[in-house]
């Protein structure tokens, strides 16, 4: 296929998401219709739907762009600093409320939670790395297994995202971070 | 009014609240239509509605019922027993995944907002009695304010929420509740 073709799919699928995104910010998974997404995204049904299956795809499609960049900061600088960042903008992530929404389909549906899981790993994977290579490095408390370490960090940035999707960000939550951050670290 | 009243009173609200319970854990809070809250709780909607205004007064009511369960365990034994409590029975808290599907609206309708914080405001009130009863004794680390371990400990209650309300609860989340509990103890 040639590059330009190439170029236009990418700007087409990257318009979709941005539109859906916002989308689902507004109105939630349940209530971002198809009109809704429509207007939002600026194309008919037909061109959306072109490019992803349905409204699942649409979302797993987001979870998975929102993992990506969210492992990437974890592999360097750690999920704490990832919930750092969430917290610093967080009119970025009120669409993750729409994950909250979808808390009982996660529960009640094996497929979707399956499709979901996966779009979670590659966070998860890149969080653990750094954590390895932070125990290797003498900086991780070593009383504590890696896996209680990344299921606690874990817990709490579903936390701070539950706290960004209703709005409560505007305590003291950096300094809430700050005791996180010191909970998994080395006492000297 | 006459004691038998009351009894009658009492037993009819806790039916509706119970029926409610269930209805809001199986189909969501969007899904418990007015038909399904009938079927679950037995009762027409004219009862229902004459006990409770609307589907938030219902909602809140629940919410108030749990604040004030929680906040009993929360006084005597902390934030972190009441974790371990529901760790214990995820089942029985399924219906908080309800809490989450209404975050958007906790974010963008003030009066709803105001009626929700009134209700946990409670909780806070007895958890942070507690800390500051453990800080007294010298069992609190003494390096952070009090308000910041509680905002610690309410992020990581919201996470376990997140967590029961999409039944990823079979992990390791003892031992990081534990990590938890350490983490806000004085070192020694």
């Amino acid at each position: 296929m040639p590059k330009v073709s190439d170029d236009h799919l990418a700007a087409r699928r990257s318009q979709i998401l941005d539109g859906a995104r916002r989308c689902f910010a507004e109105y939630g998974y349940d209530g971002a219709t198809v009109r809704r997404l429509e207007e939002e995204i600026g194309l008919s049904r037909g061109a959306i739907f072109h490019h992803f299956r349905d409204k699942d795809a649409l979302f797993l499609a987001l979870a998975q762009e929102d993992a990506e960049r969210m492992a990437d900061v974890a592999a360097d600088q750690g999920l704490v600093q990832v919930m750092r960042d969430m917290l610093e903008h967080p009119e970025e992530f009120n669409w993750l409320g729409t994950r909250l929404e979808i808390a009982r389909r996660l529960r009640t549906d094996p497929d979707f939670r399956a499709s979901w899981t996966q779009r979670s790993a590659e966070l998860n994977a890149a969080t653990l790395a750094r954590l390895e290579r932070r125990r290797a490095e003498g900086a991780l408390r070593e009383d504590v297994p890696t896996d209680v370490v990344l299921g606690y960090l874990d817990l709490v940035l579903d936390g701070l995202i539950a706290r960004i999707a209703s709005g409560h960000t505007s305590e003291n939550l950096s300094a809430v971070l700050d005791l996180v951050e010191a909970s998994v670290r080395r006492k000297d």
